[in-house]
């Protein structure tokens, strides 16, 4: 498992959600409330979009709870819009390479979860990369293949059904290789105007995802949250962070997530052949 | 909290009880069943008595479960006399030179606890240690400043009473410090021919402490063991590992043990002025 | 040897002067011009200040030249006022916490040198720093205790005053321990709206220290360059960076420079009792 | 550029010929005279046979002459043969994954040099390695990319052969992808028992390597030498180390060097189609 976090709104330091709110994303690294592993450890990311076109990427391999650099980072960074990640690997190296997001251009991607059998389709999936987007892949996690996989079938021109048709290749490959539900995971893509997130698995147990509920049910939970965020603020979250549950709500099994300034559209999300 | 071990028999690969045995050390730097702190996360660290006088150092600021550089040299690395530690911090860096064990010449010590009050009488303790001593001290942790006042306090001579008087030291300047019950630790030090290790806390709610039983006892529970390991074996762990909950005896409150030769020695420990 | 520079005028980009420039800090880092050690690989830091009262501070053992993060840090973000260094050390272990600027509230502070013989002095240097100082200093280099002293002499009041001091008293505790002629260096301190830079050895043979000409002198070599760093810009180097050897002055052997708001006063600097 | 070594001969501590030399590997690592890359201080890695049939593999992304991790172990292992590398990548990642040696099963792998436009035809590249192979690709180098293919050219049978169709391979596919001379490089081999190494280049100008002389010729220059690392003792290196050039031979261009048990044999090399 991994935890992540996707956030837009008013332009806020990073650690007003990374390290102050309650069971925030740091929380998390050291003790998520998933029983499956509640360490995430194995290094962490942030991407903010700020005052260029290309976000900011801070990736590193030591746990999010005791890396000083992310702490500083986080009190001078203000940012509208970012995604962050921490890692539990049982799998691929802990290298900065395998740290989420990953970038192409404007755009990231986080991933929590797995492509089952992954050593028998690896092959097949480099494969099926466009060979100019291969020198953009830096590490060997199969959340890089994935985005690749989603950036080759037109991620940068919809999201949405690039996503939907990388899931049904990736179905389809592993049920040629003998794996017969491949796909379990949630995603997070932004190009720094909207945040898109996808919860879907092959055997309809993806893992969890929460997006954030309006501003207006908030402001009766926390007055001061609109002032701070804005109306228009919206997060997307593995878990829910903060002191009130009720600001949250589930994100149901094979749905897509779609937020842009401050609109949220919640739809089915099915793969793709 | 931390989590250490020593061990001390026939020389075995270190990997035989740092990751083949149940529950092992680097197991319990992911999950401790330590309620207070489950992970040790923060750093870890294997000192190791092999084919020169002075012992080999390995340290590092990674948790000890994503290290491969820790997997490759305890496949490699025979010892017949090893310390580990797996670290969890809340107060200093993290950083290699705060990892355990520290070394000074053929000398080595691990700790787990802590010197309440530490920022109120760090300038006490450093001045009492002997100056040319100081440039010894490599990192920030109180665990350091403890190995270094228990040199000065003669602990190549006399081990047990160094540490004693250490701990009397410390609790006296706790004292004129406003620090009432200063010292809560275990404690384990070795020369490279025997291990000695230390239970105390000044409020007497030491963390815990174990040490392996006689060969003899535990050949009824795993036969092929004192084959392996020898018939002069012993370890001493803050937490059982290994299958058997029957092959390890509690380290009393304000108690020593002291190790050599398959011969192991319980002592009431008490602080000295 | 060490490298290191300081920027005040126009917030821009860290990476305008760090990468951008022909022969930068980064540059520097693999192959410095100063014969005596081309290579500063042994870990770097930048401090910022931005938005916050306190600067920012990062800070990583990686060579400079080949840290991505520092890259992307680099290009995101826009300062007024800087300080980077790049470290290469034959002494103190490479660790974060040994790599400059060091941070006390909004003081930053680097040093380029050497106080020779401090392991004969290091106790006397520890001693004479304010109790409550000492939880600041988390690594075990001489820069570090130098900055503190400063800190304890009074350099948030009268920073030049307080370096003087300090220089004092580390050429006097070197010469009551057999050390003739302790100090080495030149040193840069700012409090996010000045910075002051030192350049002082005992012998009289500091390391090579410049600022930068008027932007009108500047404006003649390189036009845009008044527009891009605004008229009231001003840098402090080690080595010449940029591809004007004319836009730098030499900073004397025992001197002091202040630049404020544009203006630039350099003053003779001696030690004081 | 990268410096690398191989020795084989009475086992030695691994800082005899890494540490205590003059002008060895980790001196090389920062200063090595040859020209075009003096540092090489992306990472380090040695790999050694021991007492297991896999070899130990340590490997780090710090600049080899300041890891405290690497002098301990250099100073405790043994080993009668081992292969080391100092790394300057402008190109790939600096991870441990990048870092050479290169291990499969008892097999290890070395490289200095490049291919030249591999991003022109990674993806052939990858394509023609034996799929199940991929999982052992941890990195992103173009060395780790020849090993594999070696491998799937049958390295581990005939590896002079296999490589020679490795080179020949790259050099078409080069061909096919407009790149006229792609292949740059110097190569070390090992099972454990040999030592094969490879000096070529596409253009005819491969990177220096040397092998050393019998012992019979040492002893003239120095008489210990032949009781220390034993009559059957020879090295192949990148640059000359020690004190006598005269030691050394150059490796041809388009030549191998096979040694096992004290034998060397020298002959032409070149691709295969």
């Amino acid at each position: 498992m991994c935890r992540w976090m996707a956030y837009t709104g008013n332009p806020v330091p990073l650690e007003t959600l990374l390290f102050k709110s309650k069971h925030n994303l740091i929380d998390q690294s050291m003790s998520s409330r998933s029983a499956e592993t509640p360490t995430n450890g194995d290094g962490f990311g942030v991407g903010w979009y700020g005052a260029r076109e290309i976000p900011g990427l801070f990736r590193s391999i030591r746990p999010a709870w005791n890396d000083f650099n992310l702490r500083d980072l986080s009190q001078q960074v203000d940012s509208r819009l970012f995604l962050a990640h921490v890692r539990a690997t049982s799998m691929a190296t802990v290298q900065e390479t395998n740290c989420h997001p990953f970038r192409y251009g404007q755009w990231l991607f986080v991933h929590n979860g797995e492509i089952f059998g992954v050593e028998k389709m690896r092959r097949d999936l480099l494969l099926a990369i466009d060979a100019p987007l291969l020198e953009n892949i830096l590490g060997t996690t199969d959340s890089e293949l994935m985005f690749h996989l989603a950036l080759t079938f037109g991620l940068t021109q919809d999201p949405l059904g690039a996503l939907a048709r990388m899931v049904g290749f990736v179905e389809r490959t592993g049920r040629q290789r003998g794996v017969e539900e491949a796909v379990w995971m949630t995603v997070g893509v932004s190009d720094g105007e909207s945040i898109w997130a996808v919860r879907y698995a092959s055997d309809g147990k993806a893992p969890t995802l929460y997006h954030s509920r309006d501003m207006d049910d908030l402001a009766h939970l926390q007055p001061e949250l609109p002032a701070l965020l804005g109306e228009q603020a919206r997060a997307i979250v593995s878990e829910p962070i903060g002191k009130f549950p009720q600001a949250w709500s589930t994100v149901p099994q094979a749905s897509s997530v779609h937020v842009k300034a401050g609109e949220l559209e919640l739809k089915p999300f099915a793969p793709l052949a």
